[in-house]
C-alpha cells in the first residue's frame, strides 16, 4: 500500500514535485477522480495551513473531507500495546484505526512530538501504529519527526524560484520562546537531499539534526558564515538535541535580519509558518519582496493534491 | 412527523434493518435524494463513530452536513422552562430548536446522561424538548437513555453474521473505571426484542436495566452461566441502577476473555466502542477473528443512512 | 475590492435587501455561481446562527466552505504591529491573512470586542487589519463595533412584515447579567437609517450609542414612553458607554413584557438571539405570535447569500 511518510525513492519524490507543479496549473483537471471517496483528517494537535490546504486539495479532487480534532471531538487515545486501560484514555489506537478504516478511503494524520524523550519521538510511535494497522493509505500531516507535505511544498516553491539547477540552500536554526519539534527541519533537509540541492545546515552547538535526515549536508555553527552566497534561506525554530526537547539557547543573534540576508546571493527567504515576528525573523525580512513564505503556504495545496492524486491513481 | 428515537413499531424496525442491508450493497443508489437539503448534527457530548458515520450516511444521500459542537462552537443551553436566565446559559433550547429548524431539514442530536438522577435521565429531557418543539424530524444520536442508531447497526451486524433465524444473544455488563450511561445497553436490548432474538442479560446485582427496554429477557447474575451456548456476546459497561450513576462494582471477573468465550456456541464478540482494552475485554478477544466490533462500526453508516433515507422519503 | 462592513452607499444597501428577498424566493437559482470557489469562515469568538447561516448561504451558491475556530483549531493571533512575539501568540495576523488569501476566494471573519477600551474597540483593529492586508474580499461576521449581516437580515425581516412604507422602529436596551458589545445595536441603528425608517433609541442614561451609528434618531430615556405607537420593537442588551464595557444597570423594569408591548401599535418583537429568557424579555413575549425572532434567524441565510452573491458577481 502507498503510504506517504518517508521518501526513500528519489524518482517518486521528483515525480511528486512535477505533479504538484502541474496540478497548480490546472487544479480541477481531476475533479471527479475522488468522487464518492472520503478522506479523514485526524488532528492530535492544532493546525491552520495543514488543515485548510489538505481539505482544499482533497476537494479539488472531488473527495469528501471529514475532519476530527481528536482531543476535542473524540476520545483520548491509548497508543501502547497490552495496557490495562484504567486511566483517562478511553479508546485504543487499534480501534480508532480499525474504525476510521471502515469510514475513510485515505487517512491523513497529524500526530505530535513529546519533546520529552528523543528515543520515543524518533520511534514515531503514533504514526507508525496507524501505518502498521491501517488497511487504507496513511498520509503523514506531521509526526514526531517528519513533516513531509511541508517538505514537498518547500521543494515545489524552490523549483519555482530557483535560477540554477542545483541551488545552494541554507537551513538555519532561529530562536523561539517555545519548545518546538525538529520535524519540519528534518523533512526540509531530507527533501533537499532527495532533490539534490547543495544543502547547508546552520545552528548553535547542541542543536544537531539527525544524520538520517541531513545526510552529507555541510554543518556550520556560525550563521553569518553559513549565509554566504546561498540562494535560499530557510529559517526554522527547533529544540535542543543535546538536552532533547529543551530550549538551551535563545540567542537573538540568530534572528534573521536584512543585514544578514545581504550576505547571501540575493536569497529568497522561506519559513513554514507560523512564525514569531522579530524573534525568529524581523518584520523587515518578512515584509520584503524576497520573502516567499506565502508562496510556500499556497503550495501546500498542490503538494497535498499531488500526494492524494497519486494514492487515488494507485488504489 | 417521523422522528427516530424509540421504536415501538416492529414492522418499521425490520424494514430499517432490510433497508440498511440493501444500502450497504449500493450506498450511492440514492445519492440525489437529499440534494439541496441540510442535516444539522448537534453534539452536546463528544463522539467519533456517531459523528463520522452519520456525516458519511448523509453525504451518501447527497445532503449537506452541518456539525455543531454545542459547548465549543456555540452557547451553553438552558433546558428548563420558565427559568430567569441570569446564570451562564445564554441560550434557551426553545430558541436553539426554532433557529436550527430554519436552517436544517433534519436535526440529529447527541444529548447526555446526568448520571445523577435516574428520574431525570429517564425523562430524557433534552431530546424530548427538541422533539416537542421541532418542526423538522429529529434523529436521536444517543440520549440519556437510548442509542437507537447503535441498536439498529447492531441488528444489521447480527443479521449479517447469524447462522440461525433466532440466535441466542447475550448482553453482558463489563467493568469500567468511568461512570457510563445505560443508553447503549438499553437500545441493544430493546432492538433485540424487536427483532425477536433470544435475549439474555447478565450483570452483577444492582445493575438491573429497565423492564421497558429488556422486556421479558432472561436475567442472569453469573456471567459464566449466561455465556453457555450463546451465539453473540455483546459486552457493555454501564453504571449502577441501585445507586444510580455510581460505580459500585469493578469486578474484573466480568472482563471478557478467550476462556469465557469458549463457553459459548462459537459466539461472535460485539462492543459498540470505544472500549478499554484489558478492562472490559482482553486483547486476546478483541484481536481474535471472532471479534466483529469493526463490522459494527462500519454498519453505523448504513443504519444512519436507512433512517435518513426513510425520513427523506416521507418528507 | 468589495468588502462587506460599513454601508455608506444607500443604494447598495437597498439593493442587498432586494437581492436577499429575491434569493429567499429561489435560493438555488445561482447554485453554480460559486463552483470551485472557497469561502473561509474565521471565528475568533463562538457563534451559532452566524456560523450555520453563512455556511448554508455559501453552499446555496455552490461554494466550498472552510470553518476555522481560531482559538481551538489554530494558533493564537498577534494583531499589533512591530511586536517582538515572545509571548503566547504564535502567529501574526499578517501571516494569517496572507495564508488564508492563498486558500480562499472570500474571507468571512468574526472578531470580538475587548469591552475594556472604547477607543480600542471603536478602532475595530482586527477586522480593519484583515481589510488592510487582504487581497480577497472580507465579510464582517461581527466585529468590535458592527454586525452588518445581522443588520441586513433585520432589514429584510422588517421589509417582510411592515404595513407602512416608513415604519416606526424602536431599538431598546434590555438588561443582561453578562457584559455584551454594542455591535448589533450599532448595526441595527445604522441600517434602519439607511433604509429611512423612523428610528427611536431607548436606553438608560450612560448607555448612549455612538452618533456615527444612530445618526439623528430620537433618543428616549424612558422605555414606556419610547414604546408608544411603534411598529417594531427591537430589544438588545449592550454594555455601558459611560463606564465602557461595564454593567452599570440591571434594571428589570426594562425587561420586555406583554404589558409593555401593549403600548405599541401592535408591534412585532425582534431580537437577534441568543436571548436570556425572563431577563431581556419574558417568555410571554417570546412565545407570542407577534415575536418574529425565528424569522430574523431564517433571514440570516438570505442576507449572507445576497452579500456573497454580490461579491461573486463583481469578482
Amino acid at each position: 500500500m502507498v503510504h506517504f511518510n518517508d521518501c526513500e525513492d528519489i524518482n517518486y519524490c521528483q515525480r511528486l514535485v512535477s505533479e504538484a507543479l502541474s496540478l497548480k496549473e490546472d487544479p480541477y483537471k481531476f475533479e471527479l477522480l475522488g468522487k464518492r471517496k472520503t478522506i479523514g483528517l485526524l488532528f492530535f494537535y492544532s493546525s491552520l495551513r495543514t488543515r485548510v490546504s489538505t481539505q482544499i486539495a482533497a476537494q479539488n479532487l472531488g473527495m469528501n473531507v471529514i475532519t476530527i480534532n481528536i482531543n476535542q471531538d473524540s476520545y483520548k487515545v491509548e497508543t501502547e500495546d497490552g495496557v490495562v486501560m484504567i486511566e483517562d484514555k478511553a479508546e485504543h489506537i487499534k480501534e480508532m484505526c480499525a474504525v476510521m478504516n471502515q469510514y475513510c478511503n485515505i487517512l491523513a494524520i497529524r500526530t505530535f512530538s513529546t519533546l520529552e524523550s528523543r528515543q520515543s519521538d524518533f520511534s514515531d510511535k503514533v504514526l507508525n501504529t496507524f501505518i502498521k494497522y491501517s488497511t487504507v493509505p496513511i498520509i503523514n500531516l506531521e509526526s514526531a519527526i517528519r513533516h513531509p507535505l511541508q517538505g514537498l511544498a518547500d521543494m515545489v516553491t524552490i523549483e519555482e524560484h530557483k535560477m540554477i539547477s542545483k541551488p545552494k540552500v541554507l537551513l538555519t536554526w532561529c530562536p523561539s520562546p517555545k519548545r518546538l519539534p525538529q520535524a519540519t527541519a528534518n523533512s526540509f533537509a531530507e527533501w533537499s537531499n532527495l532533490l539534490d540541492y547543495e544543502l547547508i545546515v546552520a545552528h548553535p552547538r547542541g542543536y544537531e539534526l539527525d544524520k538520517r535526515f541531513i545526510g552529507d549536508a555541510k554543518v556550520v555553527y556560525e550563521q553569518d558564515e553559513a549565509l554566504q552566497d546561498v540562494d535560499f534561506v530557510y529559517a526554522k525554530e527547533w529544540c535542543s538535541t543535546e538536552r532533547y526537547g529543551k530550549i538551551t539557547n535563545f540567542d537573538t543573534d540568530w534572528t534573521l535580519t536584512n543585514k544578514k540576508m545581504s550576505l547571501t546571493n540575493s536569497a529568497k527567504f522561506m519559513h513554514c509558518l507560523p512564525v514569531r515576528r522579530n524573534v525568529a525573523v524581523r518584520d523587515e525580512v518578512l515584509d520584503s519582496n524576497y520573502s516567499i513564505v506565502d508562496k510556500q503556504a499556497a503550495n501546500r495545496i498542490y503538494a497535498a493534491q499531488a500526494v492524494i492524486k497519486t494514492i487515488l491513481d494507485k488504489s
